[in-house]
Protein backbone atom coordinates (compact mmCIF):
# COMPACT_ATOMS: atom_id res chain seq x y z
CA UNK A 1 0.00 0.00 0.00
CA UNK A 2 3.54 2.11 0.31
CA UNK A 3 2.12 4.56 2.81
CA UNK A 4 4.98 5.46 5.26
CA UNK A 5 4.52 4.11 8.87
CA UNK A 6 4.36 6.99 10.78
CA UNK A 7 1.61 8.49 8.01
CA UNK A 8 -0.39 5.14 8.76
CA UNK A 9 -0.09 6.51 12.82
CA UNK A 10 -1.62 9.92 11.95
CA UNK A 11 -3.89 8.85 9.70
CA UNK A 12 -5.16 6.96 12.10
CA UNK A 13 -5.48 9.45 14.42
CA UNK A 14 -7.20 11.72 12.12
CA UNK A 15 -9.87 9.29 11.73
CA UNK A 16 -10.26 9.91 15.81
CA UNK A 17 -10.72 13.57 15.51
CA UNK A 18 -13.40 12.35 12.37
CA UNK A 19 -14.87 10.02 14.69
CA UNK A 20 -15.27 12.01 17.42
CA UNK A 21 -16.97 15.20 15.80
CA UNK A 22 -20.53 16.12 15.79
CA UNK A 23 -23.12 14.91 13.60
CA UNK A 24 -23.95 18.28 12.42
CA UNK A 25 -19.96 18.76 11.81
CA UNK A 26 -19.86 18.24 7.96
CA UNK A 27 -16.24 19.69 7.40
CA UNK A 28 -13.21 20.30 9.00
CA UNK A 29 -10.00 21.74 7.88
CA UNK A 30 -6.43 20.79 7.98
CA UNK A 31 -5.21 23.14 10.35
CA UNK A 32 -7.82 22.00 12.76
CA UNK A 33 -6.35 19.05 12.66
CA UNK A 34 -3.06 19.88 12.66
CA UNK A 35 -4.01 21.97 15.91
CA UNK A 36 -5.08 18.74 17.79
CA UNK A 37 -2.19 17.00 17.07
CA UNK A 38 0.37 19.94 17.26
CA UNK A 39 1.91 19.27 14.03
CA UNK A 40 2.13 21.24 11.02
CA UNK A 41 -0.90 21.45 8.94
CA UNK A 42 1.70 20.86 5.43
CA UNK A 43 1.83 17.62 7.45
CA UNK A 44 -2.23 16.76 7.61
CA UNK A 45 -2.43 18.09 3.65
CA UNK A 46 0.43 15.10 2.54
CA UNK A 47 -0.76 12.33 4.66
CA UNK A 48 -4.42 12.92 3.16
CA UNK A 49 -2.78 13.25 -0.21
CA UNK A 50 -2.14 8.68 0.41
CA UNK A 51 -5.91 8.96 0.10
CA UNK A 52 -8.35 8.58 -3.08
CA UNK A 53 -10.14 11.19 -0.98
CA UNK A 54 -12.44 13.49 -3.12
CA UNK A 55 -13.95 15.64 -0.53
CA UNK A 56 -12.24 18.80 -0.60
CA UNK A 57 -13.65 22.27 -0.59
CA UNK A 58 -13.05 25.53 -0.09
CA UNK A 59 -13.84 25.17 3.53
CA UNK A 60 -12.14 22.21 4.31
CA UNK A 61 -12.34 18.70 3.99
CA UNK A 62 -16.25 16.58 3.60
CA UNK A 63 -15.55 14.64 7.15
CA UNK A 64 -17.95 11.93 5.67
CA UNK A 65 -16.06 11.26 2.25
CA UNK A 66 -12.80 11.85 4.13
CA UNK A 67 -13.22 9.03 6.86
CA UNK A 68 -14.58 6.38 4.15
CA UNK A 69 -11.20 7.17 2.30
CA UNK A 70 -8.95 6.61 5.15
CA UNK A 71 -11.15 3.62 6.23
CA UNK A 72 -10.66 2.54 2.88
CA UNK A 73 -6.86 3.01 2.32
CA UNK A 74 -5.95 1.31 6.04
CA UNK A 75 -8.01 -1.27 5.15
CA UNK A 76 -10.37 -1.36 8.47
CA UNK A 77 -13.39 -3.40 6.67
CA UNK A 78 -10.48 -6.14 5.68
CA UNK A 79 -11.00 -8.37 8.49
CA UNK A 80 -7.85 -10.03 10.16
CA UNK A 81 -8.58 -13.02 12.70
CA UNK A 82 -6.50 -13.71 15.44
CA UNK A 83 -5.98 -15.74 18.78
CA UNK A 84 -4.67 -14.26 22.55
CA UNK A 85 -1.90 -16.26 23.95
CA UNK A 86 -2.49 -15.51 26.94
CA UNK A 87 -5.39 -14.67 29.35
CA UNK A 88 -3.68 -12.97 31.84
CA UNK A 89 -4.49 -9.31 32.89
CA UNK A 90 -3.36 -7.88 29.64
CA UNK A 91 -4.75 -10.51 26.92
CA UNK A 92 -7.92 -10.49 29.04
CA UNK A 93 -8.04 -6.59 28.60
CA UNK A 94 -6.77 -7.07 24.79
CA UNK A 95 -9.98 -9.43 24.50
CA UNK A 96 -12.73 -6.97 26.04
CA UNK A 97 -11.05 -4.30 23.63
CA UNK A 98 -14.66 -4.23 21.44
CA UNK A 99 -12.93 -1.40 19.25
CA UNK A 100 -10.24 -3.35 17.67
CA UNK A 101 -13.48 -5.10 15.15
CA UNK A 102 -14.12 -1.57 14.36
CA UNK A 103 -10.58 -1.74 12.50
CA UNK A 104 -10.54 -4.95 11.28
CA UNK A 105 -9.22 -6.95 14.06
CA UNK A 106 -11.28 -10.00 14.83
CA UNK A 107 -10.14 -12.06 18.04
CA UNK A 108 -11.43 -15.73 17.81
CA UNK A 109 -10.23 -17.36 20.59
CA UNK A 110 -7.60 -16.84 23.61
CA UNK A 111 -4.37 -19.65 24.40
CA UNK A 112 -3.39 -20.27 27.81
CA UNK A 113 -1.52 -22.71 29.87
CA UNK A 114 -3.65 -22.77 33.17
CA UNK A 115 -5.63 -25.16 34.10
CA UNK A 116 -7.45 -22.66 35.69
CA UNK A 117 -8.34 -20.29 32.93
CA UNK A 118 -8.78 -22.88 30.40
CA UNK A 119 -12.39 -23.74 29.43
CA UNK A 120 -13.16 -19.61 31.05
CA UNK A 121 -14.79 -17.47 28.62
CA UNK A 122 -13.57 -13.88 28.54
CA UNK A 123 -15.96 -10.98 26.43
CA UNK A 124 -17.08 -14.41 24.36
CA UNK A 125 -13.91 -15.44 23.54
CA UNK A 126 -12.98 -19.26 25.08
CA UNK A 127 -9.46 -20.02 26.64
CA UNK A 128 -8.23 -22.90 24.94
CA UNK A 129 -5.29 -24.96 26.10
CA UNK A 130 -1.99 -23.67 24.54
CA UNK A 131 -1.40 -27.24 22.26
CA UNK A 132 -4.69 -27.05 20.67
CA UNK A 133 -3.83 -23.70 18.82
CA UNK A 134 -2.08 -26.08 15.70
CA UNK A 135 -5.54 -27.58 15.51
CA UNK A 136 -7.70 -24.67 16.25
CA UNK A 137 -5.41 -22.38 14.03
CA UNK A 138 -5.63 -24.97 10.70
CA UNK A 139 -9.10 -25.23 11.16
CA UNK A 140 -10.13 -21.94 11.68
CA UNK A 141 -7.27 -20.60 9.43
CA UNK A 142 -5.72 -17.79 11.58
CA UNK A 143 -2.34 -16.79 11.16
CA UNK A 144 -2.33 -14.41 13.52
CA UNK A 145 -1.49 -14.66 17.37
CA UNK A 146 -1.30 -11.49 19.60
CA UNK A 147 1.55 -12.10 22.52
CA UNK A 148 0.23 -11.29 25.77
CA UNK A 149 2.52 -14.18 28.02
CA UNK A 150 5.29 -12.90 30.85
CA UNK A 151 8.08 -12.37 29.73
CA UNK A 152 10.06 -15.28 31.22
CA UNK A 153 7.81 -17.81 28.98
CA UNK A 154 8.15 -15.14 25.45
CA UNK A 155 10.60 -16.74 23.16
CA UNK A 156 9.50 -20.28 23.98
CA UNK A 157 5.65 -19.43 23.34
CA UNK A 158 6.42 -17.61 20.63
CA UNK A 159 8.73 -20.68 19.47
CA UNK A 160 5.90 -22.77 19.88
CA UNK A 161 3.05 -20.90 17.82
CA UNK A 162 5.90 -20.66 14.94
CA UNK A 163 5.42 -24.22 14.69
CA UNK A 164 1.87 -24.25 15.39
CA UNK A 165 1.17 -22.76 11.69
CA UNK A 166 1.57 -18.69 13.22
CA UNK A 167 3.30 -16.42 10.72
CA UNK A 168 2.32 -13.08 12.34
CA UNK A 169 3.00 -12.11 16.01
CA UNK A 170 2.40 -9.06 17.58
CA UNK A 171 3.74 -9.31 20.12
CA UNK A 172 3.00 -7.25 23.36
CA UNK A 173 6.12 -8.58 25.98
CA UNK A 174 9.45 -6.84 26.28
CA UNK A 175 11.16 -9.61 25.06
CA UNK A 176 13.12 -9.65 21.53
CA UNK A 177 11.25 -13.23 19.81
CA UNK A 178 14.08 -15.28 18.12
CA UNK A 179 11.72 -17.10 15.21
CA UNK A 180 12.29 -18.30 11.77
CA UNK A 181 12.57 -15.81 9.28
CA UNK A 182 9.05 -16.80 7.80
CA UNK A 183 7.19 -15.49 11.01
CA UNK A 184 6.97 -11.74 10.85
CA UNK A 185 7.34 -10.26 14.50
CA UNK A 186 5.76 -6.47 15.31
CA UNK A 187 6.86 -5.70 18.53
CA UNK A 188 3.82 -3.02 20.78
CA UNK A 189 7.24 -1.72 22.75
CA UNK A 190 5.36 -0.54 25.70
CA UNK A 191 8.55 0.27 27.96
CA UNK A 192 10.64 1.73 24.57
CA UNK A 193 6.95 4.15 24.26
CA UNK A 194 7.65 5.08 27.72
CA UNK A 195 11.28 5.79 27.40
CA UNK A 196 10.49 8.01 24.03
CA UNK A 197 8.23 10.04 26.69
CA UNK A 198 10.95 10.52 29.14
CA UNK A 199 13.86 11.19 26.96
CA UNK A 200 11.56 14.16 24.78
CA UNK A 201 10.48 15.48 27.79
CA UNK A 202 12.49 18.87 28.41
CA UNK A 203 11.39 19.53 31.88
CA UNK B 1 19.44 14.02 25.04
CA UNK B 2 18.62 14.30 21.34
CA UNK B 3 18.26 10.62 20.78
CA UNK B 4 15.52 10.18 17.78
CA UNK B 5 12.63 8.45 19.04
CA UNK B 6 13.33 5.59 16.67
CA UNK B 7 16.28 4.81 17.92
CA UNK B 8 15.27 5.27 21.45
CA UNK B 9 12.78 2.40 20.48
CA UNK B 10 15.51 0.21 18.89
CA UNK B 11 17.60 0.58 22.33
CA UNK B 12 15.05 -0.27 24.39
CA UNK B 13 14.79 -3.63 22.09
CA UNK B 14 18.71 -4.18 22.46
CA UNK B 15 18.11 -3.78 26.21
CA UNK B 16 15.87 -6.58 26.06
CA UNK B 17 18.33 -8.79 24.02
CA UNK B 18 20.56 -8.16 26.43
CA UNK B 19 18.51 -9.06 29.24
CA UNK B 20 17.46 -11.86 28.35
CA UNK B 21 21.27 -13.62 27.58
CA UNK B 22 22.86 -16.51 29.50
CA UNK B 23 24.65 -15.18 32.84
CA UNK B 24 27.75 -16.79 31.13
CA UNK B 25 27.43 -14.37 27.98
CA UNK B 26 29.76 -11.71 28.23
CA UNK B 27 29.98 -9.98 24.21
CA UNK B 28 27.91 -9.40 22.04
CA UNK B 29 27.94 -8.85 18.39
CA UNK B 30 26.22 -6.24 16.40
CA UNK B 31 25.28 -8.55 14.18
CA UNK B 32 23.62 -11.04 16.61
CA UNK B 33 21.36 -8.34 17.55
CA UNK B 34 20.69 -7.08 14.06
CA UNK B 35 19.66 -10.43 13.41
CA UNK B 36 17.40 -10.55 16.01
CA UNK B 37 15.70 -7.77 14.91
CA UNK B 38 15.30 -7.98 11.53
CA UNK B 39 17.59 -4.81 10.89
CA UNK B 40 20.92 -3.95 9.67
CA UNK B 41 23.82 -3.98 11.21
CA UNK B 42 25.37 -0.80 11.02
CA UNK B 43 21.96 0.24 12.39
CA UNK B 44 22.59 -1.28 15.28
CA UNK B 45 26.11 0.35 15.55
CA UNK B 46 24.86 4.26 14.78
CA UNK B 47 22.17 3.90 17.69
CA UNK B 48 24.87 2.57 20.09
CA UNK B 49 27.27 5.74 18.96
CA UNK B 50 24.24 7.91 21.09
CA UNK B 51 25.73 5.94 24.36
CA UNK B 52 28.86 6.12 26.59
CA UNK B 53 29.82 3.17 26.08
CA UNK B 54 33.30 2.04 26.39
CA UNK B 55 32.99 -1.88 26.32
CA UNK B 56 33.84 -2.85 22.54
CA UNK B 57 36.41 -5.23 21.75
CA UNK B 58 37.38 -7.19 19.38
CA UNK B 59 34.32 -9.67 19.94
CA UNK B 60 31.65 -6.95 20.62
CA UNK B 61 30.56 -4.87 23.11
CA UNK B 62 31.00 -5.90 26.91
CA UNK B 63 27.30 -6.29 27.78
CA UNK B 64 27.31 -5.85 31.43
CA UNK B 65 28.73 -2.25 30.02
CA UNK B 66 25.91 -1.85 26.60
CA UNK B 67 23.29 -2.61 29.44
CA UNK B 68 24.31 0.10 31.61
CA UNK B 69 25.17 2.48 28.91
CA UNK B 70 21.89 2.14 27.50
CA UNK B 71 20.22 2.22 31.34
CA UNK B 72 21.87 5.44 31.98
CA UNK B 73 21.62 6.92 28.91
CA UNK B 74 17.82 6.40 28.04
CA UNK B 75 17.39 7.28 31.74
CA UNK B 76 15.88 4.07 33.67
CA UNK B 77 16.67 5.12 37.30
CA UNK B 78 15.23 8.72 36.99
CA UNK B 79 11.83 7.66 38.34
CA UNK B 80 8.98 9.43 37.09
CA UNK B 81 6.05 8.82 39.25
CA UNK B 82 2.48 8.15 37.71
CA UNK B 83 -1.46 7.79 38.50
CA UNK B 84 -3.32 5.79 35.92
CA UNK B 85 -6.79 6.88 35.12
CA UNK B 86 -9.35 4.03 34.60
CA UNK B 87 -9.40 1.01 37.20
CA UNK B 88 -10.63 -0.93 34.23
CA UNK B 89 -9.37 -3.99 32.72
CA UNK B 90 -6.71 -2.32 30.45
CA UNK B 91 -5.76 0.08 33.67
CA UNK B 92 -5.61 -2.51 35.88
CA UNK B 93 -3.22 -4.82 33.30
CA UNK B 94 -0.90 -1.95 33.85
CA UNK B 95 -1.14 -1.23 37.05
CA UNK B 96 -0.19 -5.23 37.25
CA UNK B 97 2.70 -4.50 34.88
CA UNK B 98 5.71 -4.66 37.82
CA UNK B 99 8.44 -4.52 35.19
CA UNK B 100 7.52 -0.48 34.48
CA UNK B 101 9.93 -0.12 37.49
CA UNK B 102 12.67 -1.62 36.17
CA UNK B 103 12.44 1.37 33.51
CA UNK B 104 11.59 4.27 35.99
CA UNK B 105 8.14 4.59 36.32
CA UNK B 106 6.32 4.09 39.50
CA UNK B 107 2.54 3.94 39.37
CA UNK B 108 1.75 5.35 42.51
CA UNK B 109 -2.29 5.22 42.38
CA UNK B 110 -5.38 4.82 40.72
CA UNK B 111 -8.63 6.85 40.21
CA UNK B 112 -11.75 5.97 38.58
CA UNK B 113 -15.49 7.27 39.44
CA UNK B 114 -17.09 4.05 39.33
CA UNK B 115 -18.55 3.79 43.48
CA UNK B 116 -17.53 -0.42 43.23
CA UNK B 117 -14.43 0.33 42.28
CA UNK B 118 -13.29 3.04 44.42
CA UNK B 119 -11.53 1.87 47.52
CA UNK B 120 -10.16 -1.17 45.91
CA UNK B 121 -6.34 -1.96 45.94
CA UNK B 122 -4.71 -3.39 42.41
CA UNK B 123 -1.80 -4.88 42.90
CA UNK B 124 -0.92 -2.37 45.91
CA UNK B 125 -2.16 0.27 44.41
CA UNK B 126 -5.34 2.09 45.81
CA UNK B 127 -8.19 3.43 43.68
CA UNK B 128 -9.32 6.77 44.60
CA UNK B 129 -12.53 9.31 43.46
CA UNK B 130 -11.21 11.19 40.31
CA UNK B 131 -12.05 14.40 42.33
CA UNK B 132 -9.56 13.46 45.08
CA UNK B 133 -6.81 14.26 42.23
CA UNK B 134 -6.02 17.43 42.01
CA UNK B 135 -5.44 17.28 45.76
CA UNK B 136 -3.47 13.82 44.97
CA UNK B 137 -0.95 15.06 42.52
CA UNK B 138 -0.22 18.31 44.68
CA UNK B 139 0.64 16.44 47.61
CA UNK B 140 2.58 13.09 46.07
CA UNK B 141 4.40 15.79 43.32
CA UNK B 142 2.76 13.55 40.69
CA UNK B 143 2.24 15.54 37.08
CA UNK B 144 2.03 12.23 34.82
CA UNK B 145 -0.96 10.64 34.51
CA UNK B 146 -1.71 7.12 32.36
CA UNK B 147 -5.56 7.22 30.79
CA UNK B 148 -7.39 4.38 30.10
CA UNK B 149 -11.15 5.46 30.63
CA UNK B 150 -13.23 4.04 28.00
CA UNK B 151 -13.30 6.44 24.58
CA UNK B 152 -16.03 8.30 25.54
CA UNK B 153 -15.21 9.80 28.38
CA UNK B 154 -11.79 10.19 27.43
CA UNK B 155 -11.67 14.08 26.41
CA UNK B 156 -13.70 15.23 29.38
CA UNK B 157 -11.76 13.18 31.79
CA UNK B 158 -8.44 14.50 29.97
CA UNK B 159 -9.66 18.40 30.65
CA UNK B 160 -10.28 17.45 34.61
CA UNK B 161 -6.78 16.24 34.69
CA UNK B 162 -5.02 19.42 33.28
CA UNK B 163 -7.40 21.44 35.75
CA UNK B 164 -5.98 19.08 38.37
CA UNK B 165 -2.42 19.73 37.38
CA UNK B 166 -1.78 16.60 35.33
CA UNK B 167 1.05 17.90 32.60
CA UNK B 168 1.91 14.63 31.21
CA UNK B 169 -0.85 12.26 29.86
CA UNK B 170 0.43 8.95 28.58
CA UNK B 171 -3.11 7.96 25.85
CA UNK B 172 -4.57 5.07 25.74
CA UNK B 173 -7.81 5.44 24.51
CA UNK B 174 -8.70 5.99 20.83
CA UNK B 175 -9.58 9.56 21.22
CA UNK B 176 -7.15 12.64 20.21
CA UNK B 177 -7.44 15.18 23.19
CA UNK B 178 -7.81 18.47 22.93
CA UNK B 179 -6.03 19.81 25.88
CA UNK B 180 -3.89 23.07 26.65
CA UNK B 181 -0.65 23.71 25.43
CA UNK B 182 0.99 22.86 28.63
CA UNK B 183 -0.05 19.78 28.85
CA UNK B 184 1.73 17.33 26.54
CA UNK B 185 0.36 14.08 25.44
CA UNK B 186 2.03 11.02 24.28
CA UNK B 187 -0.31 8.84 22.36
CA UNK B 188 0.01 5.16 22.54
CA UNK B 189 -2.29 4.17 19.61
CA UNK B 190 -2.92 0.31 19.80
CA UNK B 191 -5.67 0.91 16.74
CA UNK B 192 -2.26 2.58 14.68
CA UNK B 193 -0.15 0.48 15.40
CA UNK B 194 -2.23 -2.61 14.45
CA UNK B 195 -2.96 -1.00 11.22
CA UNK B 196 0.30 -0.47 10.45
CA UNK B 197 0.54 -3.53 11.20
CA UNK B 198 -1.72 -4.50 8.23
CA UNK B 199 -0.27 -2.06 5.94
CA UNK B 200 3.23 -2.90 6.06
CA UNK B 201 1.83 -6.84 5.35
CA UNK B 202 2.69 -7.73 1.79
CA UNK B 203 0.97 -11.16 1.97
Amino acid sequence: MNIPDKAVNRLSLYHFILDDLREDEQYISSTKIAQLLNIDDSQVRKDIKYLDNSGKCRVGYDVKKLKSAIEKKLGFKEQRDAFIIGAGNLGSALAKYDSFSDYGLKILAMFDNDPKKIGTVINGKEVFDLTKIGNLSKRLNVNMAILTVPRETAKGTALYLAGAGIKYIWNFTPSVLDLPKDVKVWNENLIGSFLRFKNNDEV
